[in-house]
Formats: C-alpha cells, structure tokens, sequence
C-alpha cells in the first residue's frame, strides 16, 4: 500500500506500494492552462497553475498518484480500500471524479487554505474514468509549506482533517490513526535510564524506541513514519533530500515480506520527494538506488503534456 | 550499532552503524602475501588470499571492518561492547588480536570449514593496536557460499555458532538472539484468515507481519533482518543486489532516531554488498543513494594497499 | 479504570478499578415503584422493574456503577473522561442525567431491543446530582441475554454501537476499538506449527496469544477482555461463574502497576458477576478473594432500598 | 505451564498450570524424620526439618511439586521441557532423582547458603519413580527470606544462577529471561508525560505500562511476573497474602486461551502462597476463589505423613 509525508516545511513524497508492476508510470509535467474537463459536466477544469508529478497517461489525460503545482503544494492519493466512498453527482456542489481530484486542487489553489475553503463545496462522484480503468479507493493528502491535511470521502461524507503527524498511510480511517498515536508515548530516541530496574544496564543503543512496530501494516506504517519523521534531523538542502528518502525507507516494502492478493509479492515501486524550494521532483525505483531529479523549472512544451520514463536499471557506479 | 546478513548463497554485507563520522573509512585492496606480523609474537600472518573490504589505514596496516577473499569468503566485525572479553596470550594458542582476526582467517582460509579448523586453537588477545587505537569490543560473522558462523570471545571463552538466520547484529550474546526467534514464530508474509475472529475483514495488507519488532536495538534488528532475509525474493543478478541493499535499508538507522552518547545521532553510515560470483563491493553511504561497486578483478598493484575514498557527495541524475 | 464483559448469554459484570476505595459503596436492591424523579422536569422515573446492583446511596437515591433489573437486563457506565459529553436540557428529547440513566432504562426496559427505542430519544443532560457530587465522564455498556450495545454520549451527539466483541473498557471512543482488533487478528489459543521457520521447535505453550497485549491502558484490556472472553470454556453453572471471574483476573490492575493521578495506585475495587438465569449478584473485593453472593430473589422491603456492606475482610477457610 | 514468585521477603509461591487434571493432588505434611530413601543407593535422605507442601503421594513417599520447610525455606519444581537433562550416576557426586532434589534440599537445609554449598556436589540422576510415574523435565526456584536462586540441570550440567527478579517461570534457559528483561527497560507504573509528542493527552492510566506483553507463554508471563512482583505494594499482613495472589492472577491461564497438546486446555490449577512468618500454606483452586489456608503449626502424626483433599467446591458466601 503507500506512505506519504511532510519532511520539515518544504519537502513532501511518498512510498508508492503495489504488488504488480507499473510499466507505464511516468514523470509527467502539466503545463497551466491544460485542457481538462470535468466528467460530470463536461466543463473545463480550471488550470492555473502547472504540475509536475508521477502517473500515467491515458489518452492525453494525466491521471496522477501524487504531484506539486508550481505553487509548491503537494498532494497524493493513497489506498483506502473498504473506507472509501463516492457519490452520485449533486447538483449543489462541485461534482469532482477521483481521478480529476488532483489535477483540480493543484490546478486551482495556490495553498491548503485556498483548497479548504474549495473543498467545502466538493462532493467525491462515483464516475469512472473509462471501462478499462474503474475508480480506485483512495484518501488523500494536500500539504504546502505551512499546513498539511487529509481528505476521506467515506459513508460519513467528505471529512477534512489536519495532520499533525504530516504522514498518511491507508487503513482504517485517518482519526483511527490520531488515537492510536496514544499507544506509542513512550517512544523516544533519548538513551534512557531504566525505568523499570536501575539495576540493569541497558544493552544496546535505541532502548527508548523499544515498542516502535515494525510490521506493514498501514497502521504499524503510520506509526513509525510519524515517529521517523518528527524526530528526523539534517542541515542543509543536500541532507534535507538524503534524509527524505531514509525517512520512507523506514517504512518501504521489501519484495517477498508482503504477499497481496494471488500471493504476488508487494513493494514500493517508487519513492519521491518534492522539493518546494526548487520545485523538483526527486524519486528512486525499487531497482534503482540512484536517485533522478527532474524540475518544473526545465523548459518544456507549453501546450501539451511532458512525460519522462522511470529510471529503472540499476545505475551503479563502477570505480576502476 | 550493526547490521549483516548472508542474502541467498553469494551475498553478504553489512550496515555500519556509528554516531560519528568515519571520514578515514575507504575501500581497502590488499593483495596476496602482503607482510602482516602478529601483534603476540612479530611472526609473519599468512595471506594467501588477496582481500577486498572497507576499514582504515593506520601504518600502512589495513584495519578491516568488513572484508571478503578472493574465494569468496567474508567476514565482518560487529559491535559487541559488554560482552566481548579478550584474553592474555597463551603459549599453546594461536594468540590473535581482534584487530588481525579478519586478515589472518581470510588471508589463510578458502571456507568456512577451513577457518572452523582454524578456530579451535585460536585466543584472542587483548594487545591493542596503539595507544591511539584502543581495541574495540567485538564479535564476528564468518560466511561462504556454503554456510555462515558467529565467533564470540566472552567471559567463557570463545564460540563458535553456526548461524541458521544468516544474520548478525549486536548485544547480547548470540544464543539469545537465536532463542529470541521463539517470540516470532508467528510473523509470516502471507495474507491469513483472521485467526482470532472470523467474521472480521482484514483491513491491511501485511497483517501477518504484525508482531514484527520495529526499534532500533540490536535484538529487534537481529528478528527484522532475519525475517526480511528469510522471505526474500529475487530473480536475477541486478535483482539479487538491489534486494540486498532493500533488506539492510529495513534495518538502517536513520538521522535522529537513535541518541547514541553525549546525544549524538547514530546512523547507517554505510551499506554494503559483497558479491561472491564477481568478486566485488558494492556499497553506498548515508549521504549518496547511488551504489558503488570496486571489484578485486580490477587492476591494482600486488605490492601494497590500494584504497579508494568513499563516495559520499549525494550522485543525482538530473533529467533535462 | 474499568473494564466490563458479557459472557455466553447469561452472565454479565465489571471490573471497577479506582485509586481510591469507595467505603461508601453496597450491594444495593431497588424495588420496583420506588421513587425517583428525573432532576430535568421533577417527574417520576418509570421503575417497572426491581433492580440489584453495585453502588452507594445518597439522599435514599440509588447510584448505580452498574445494575441487573429482575428481567435479566445489565448496564454498567465506566469511566470515559475527555470524550463523554453532557448537553443541556432539550425540549423535544427525554433528557436524562448520567446518574439516573441506570435505572431509567433498567427500570423501564424489559430488553435491550426497547431500550434502542427508548435510546432514539435520550439526551443526556448535564445536571449534577448534587454541590458535593459532580457528574463523572462515563459510557455504558447494556445487554440482555441476546445482544450487547454501547452508548456514549460525545461531541458527536449520542451514539449507540452494536458490540459484537461484548467488551467494553474505557478511553478512547468504542469505535476505535473495533477498529483496534484488526491489530490482534493473528492471536490463537491453538498450539500452531512454527509460520516463520518451521525448523523451529516452538519451545512455550501459548505461543499462538503472542502479540496479545499486556499492558493496563484501557485499549491494550480490551483487547485481552475480548480475547480471553471469546475463547473461554466452560461447562456448566458453577464452572460458568469461575470463568466469569478468572477473565476478569485477566484484566484486573494490580496494586502498584498503575499510578494514577497524585502517584495514587490504582487497584480493582471489585469484580461482579450477575447470572441472568437466577438473578444473583456475585462479587469479590481487592482484600476478599472469597465470592459473595446476593440474589434478587432474597425477600427483601418493597417500599425502600436495601443495601449491604461489602465483604471487604479476606473470608479464609483455615484447615485445622 | 508455571510461574513461581517471592514477593516481599517472606512470601512465596506458584501458579501450577496443567492441560489436565490433577485430582490426586493433595497437601501434604512430612514430619521430620520421615524415612525415604535415595534411589541411587537406598540410603536415608537426612529429613531434619518438616516439610508442608502440594504434591501427590505415591506408596507413601510424598512426591511434592512445591513445598516449604519449617525454617521457612522455599523450594518449586517448574516445568522445562527440551531443556533439562538428568545424567547418570556419578560415583564423586550426590545423586539424587529430581522426585527426590526437593525434600532433600528442604529437608536437609535451613537456608539458601547451605543449600548452595550442597548443590555444589549434586548430580541430578535420571532415575525415574516407577515404570508408571516417569520423570518429569523440570527446573527449580529456591528461596528464604533473604535470596532466591534457580538450578538447572542442562547439557552444560548443573547451572546455580541468582534471581534478582525472584521469579521462575519455564522455557527456556533462565539467562535468556535475565538478558530478555532488557527488552522492557521502559515499563513503568508511573503516569508519564508523552516522551513522543507533548502536544498530545495521554487518554489512559497505565501508559507506563505500554509494552507489557500479554501473551501466555513462559517468555512473556516471566516479564509480566517480575514487572508485576517488582512494582507491588501491600500494608500489612492481610494485603500481603491479597496482593501475593493478585500478582499471581497476573499471570494465571484462564480456561480456553491456551490449547496444549491433544488440544486440551491449559488453566491454572492452583496457586499457592507459603508465608515464612507463621509457616502456613495458603491456596486456591481454578474452581473455588476462596483461599484454604493449612500451617505447618498444626497438629499432625509426626510418623507419617498427613495430606488434606484440595478444595475444588466453589465456597460463596451466600448472603440473604
């Protein structure tokens, strides 16, 4: 399944976690003013702003997982199997499909306030995107540099919640998740006396983290994402990116620990991080360590959608 | 702390896990019959075989932290402070120090079988290798293609382990690790019924994993790394080494997590892979994603150390 | 705190765990008809049917940590502090205060099924019973021999769960427990073969309840409640009743384990067990392991409460 | 299986927890002087001292499980399957058949000091009782109120350790339990501050305690015992016996939650308590909450050997 975060204010990513291949993800860049219309009225989306990010393309159509406006806001769909649901259109609201749902924050709101106040009129519709491709489940997570929140369209309608932990995972619901916080309290990097018998000397470095899960679960994810992140350090843009990336290995899939469904083994596809200062797109592959940037800044077409295939062969560095 | 695992039958490696910086560390080629005397008695160490590894160089002596031999053989040294015990010199006992342990069994053994030989007469002695160079509490993984062994040297002398979890951490003693492995027999990759109640639907992939330790001690590292290594799959030679370098990612320290003394933050300074069939190192830092690979089938002088600087500068592909 | 089940179809009851002794506390027998006015409007509570129970009595009024009526109906309230909500008085809703809504449904309700009805319209009011006793943040737990369901009374309104675990504890709301239970889906009574390493002896009966939580917070009790009570055995009444309070021994709190507020140890007061078939109270005392038990069939006054002391001195049987 | 405790300085006892039951089970006096003979060479076991204990008789030799000496000495038998070795006879040593090791530590011994000297000596033979009563793999707690240690007849011989957690449970070796206590360094009865984010409420008491584990193997109700023992607090005599029991409910088998082999149920079929003070065995059964208390001040046949039927009859106190 996934795990996305919020590193300090200005880097945001996720693990994309799947147990088949996606050989048609791409980078893709949006230029502003792309021509998108909405499925429920077949009126246009309002692009004001470009995007780049990680999808596919289906004809001419971005159908983004995760991406950052020009703006530097970031947002991502994850998994959310079993809680997520859409409605029929209503007249009243703006009637936005999952797959358009990125494209319309990012393209409209220049900050989560912008998109708070949007989403208060949005209402999740159950339109697929084409026969070939139905709806997926999913919750998502909207940050900018000043905020982070979270977005379910559940039987409870939509709910909008802020993030203190700035990371997002799957199941169950996000509040689920808020509580459970309180079951690891006792977490902390800080070598620690012994609590329970002084007399004891404690063996090994990391004794304070003891309790930390360590499954792959979304709920364990979540956990020890939230705890990683929120006591993460580094000092400069170069350690900012590395420690991003060590961040979301702490939580990666390893091929073979998690058998999905036909017992085929998920793990995380991708990893990126999005840099808000230099509005860049970093990522890693499963199969390859080296990382690959690609920025909004580069030029590219204006008038129509940029894609870049994965890095996928492993880019090793052969010193002789 | 640290981290190694024997992956498959051609794969070992290590995290090295430390709260300071190693800028001294490289990649060490020492070449057959480079002249080593022993500490104990200023006679000549035998190397017959060429070994490729990382560590330092102090007096023109390559102190080796991890190592393999031109037959494949590897060997590392783990943290093992509390526990270690090293002894005066015997005069009927091939007298070591643990600083000349790696290069004399894998300068004089083609495998496992032979070092085990080895090992029955062997003392380790308490000589360091300067004043400014005090010895360092150690245990060690010895592994081939065939089989891997944990040697300690404590207060009841020394043992020899074999190692059916291919894994070794830290602290304590090697059997309770492997005793350890009881509160574990659950864990398993497979998506399960609900054991406890059926009427219940799963909500989280994973969900047999859970139980599965996440802290950063050296006895929750030991059960991660034993399981991610025990369920691991691959399916070709670039699998093979990005898989490696995944199954020590779940086990690496990040910036942060772990207050080490006087607060500092211990981290996985580097990762590394030895790859039996070809004969190389691949490695990559805490601040590089990009692996790294020098081979002992690189051409290098026969007559004295050659070292390489690690690769520490973060090696991004920037995409235009 | 406290933790409260249902066991098979007859038998309910509670752990009562507090950091202070309740001197004041009795076994308490209302009869039916006796006089109780709700403190909203002045008018008489419907008492159709007699009530035993566990409680202390003020000004002749009757407050109930928890009661059976004489139709075989329990409820008990346990504490839910920083999540209960009282609400003011509303005219179209029967308010009722936290004090009086034991014997509101159990005086009036002859199953769980009336007392949902009943539930549509209850708001429960934030009235005191008195300057000296303030309200106490509580949820509730009701049931009859054919179902089980939790009230709680929060920001959210009033919320009524079906509770298929018949288990309820305290913070935080029910409905995170349920989730919560996702977490434990791989624990089993069942001596199981080895799902990690199946060259592994499993050294320890019980190794299929690793994982089971055992810590004294009210998340990790009702985990250990719902497990322990879902695979108990037993085979007839008096084995029943042994059961009963052998589960609750499995979440009872120690005297020092838990220090609550002022570093007070919080203990369990009591442990009751009220038998649907013969409408009999049983209960022990932290200092009285000998059961004691009253039957709603005593002959007892039908115009005023009756009430006895605890048996609070340990009742040893000493063989001479 | 088991677990045994000292609580305090004077007070001792077990869990005795079988998958079957133990209806020859009675409590046994052995008044000093009683004639039993070693197996190994039919010579007079020095019985200086009275023993009271639970045990069985089997023609007229008292085979005891636990028991107490008239100096207040406390000896139990544990179950440690897979790793207890009996040896044969040794003509240098005293032998002495594990049915025999208890009166004759007890009987011969006044303190823990001289049973250590003893002990020096001992070699646990394994001569079984008959043909019908085999030997039963075992390991032993001894304590009086000034120490406590556990002996173990392993493959690596007869192993004395001290206790400091004055705890005894079963598999397996006693140093993986002293070494597995480092695994719990953060429990702690005391309400704490959130270590992990201060923004947050702790919503239960008893978060100290997070990290308890729950399950029912010998692992974990070690942990749980020594936690539970170590943290305990009672006032006077009374509470004493009360608490002693409570801990030792801590860490009972409830019925159902254990299936052991043949898929029989595991439970608790006594705990006991020996107070050191006035000589007296105290115990319940799983079937009767009320304690039976017997001392070994009683007046007994001091030429034979005087036993008491267990109370299995739920005793209520029925009040009307």
């Amino acid at each position: 399944m996934c795990t996305a975060i919020k590193y300090k204010n200005n880097f945001y990513g996720r693990n994309l976690d799947l147990e088949y291949e996606l050989p048609w993800t791409k980078v893709i860049i949006m230029p502003k003013n792309y021509l998108l219309k909405f499925k429920s009225n077949n009126e246009n989306i309002d692009i004001k702003y470009s995007l780049i990010g990680m999808g596919m393309i289906a004809n001419e159509y971005p159908l983004f997982y995760d991406a950052m406006n020009e703006k530097g806001m970031f947002m991502a769909g994850l998994y959310f199997n079993g809680y997520a649901k859409y409605f029929e259109k209503q007249n009243d609201k703006n009637n936005v499909t999952p797959f358009e749902f990125i494209p319309y924050i990012l393209g409209s709101c220049s900050s989560v306030d912008e998109a708070k106040k949007i989403l208060q009129n949005v209402n999740i519709v159950d339109i697929p995107f084409s026969k070939e491709i139905p709806l997926t489940p999913l919750h998502w997570i909207i940050c900018d540099d000043k905020q982070c929140i979270v977005v379910e369209s559940t039987s409870d309608g939509l709910q909008i919640y802020d993030n203190p932990y700035k990371t997002l995972t799957n199941n169950p619901r996000f509040n689920f998740h808020l509580e459970n916080m309180n079951n690891y309290v006792n977490i902390s990097p800080d070598s620690r006396t012994n609590l329970f018998d002084s007399n004891i000397k404690i063996i090994s470095n990391g004794a304070g983290t003891i309790g930390l899960p360590g499954s792959l679960t979304s709920q364990d994810r979540f956990v020890r994402a939230a705890f990683t992140n929120s006591v993460s350090t580094s000092n400069n843009n170069d350690e900012d990116i590395s420690q991003f990336f060590h961040i979301l290995d702490s939580v990666a899939q390893t091929r073979g620990t998690v058998h999905a469904h036909e017992n085929k083994n998920e793990l995380t596809v991708y990893s990126d991080c999005y840099d808000f200062n230099n509005k860049t797109l970093y990522y890693k592959t499963y199969s390859n360590n080296r990382l690959t940037a690609i920025s909004l800044n580069n030029s590219y077409d204006k008038n129509k959608l940029t894609s870049y295939d994965l890095e996928l062969k492993q880019d090793i560095k052969w010193v002789k």
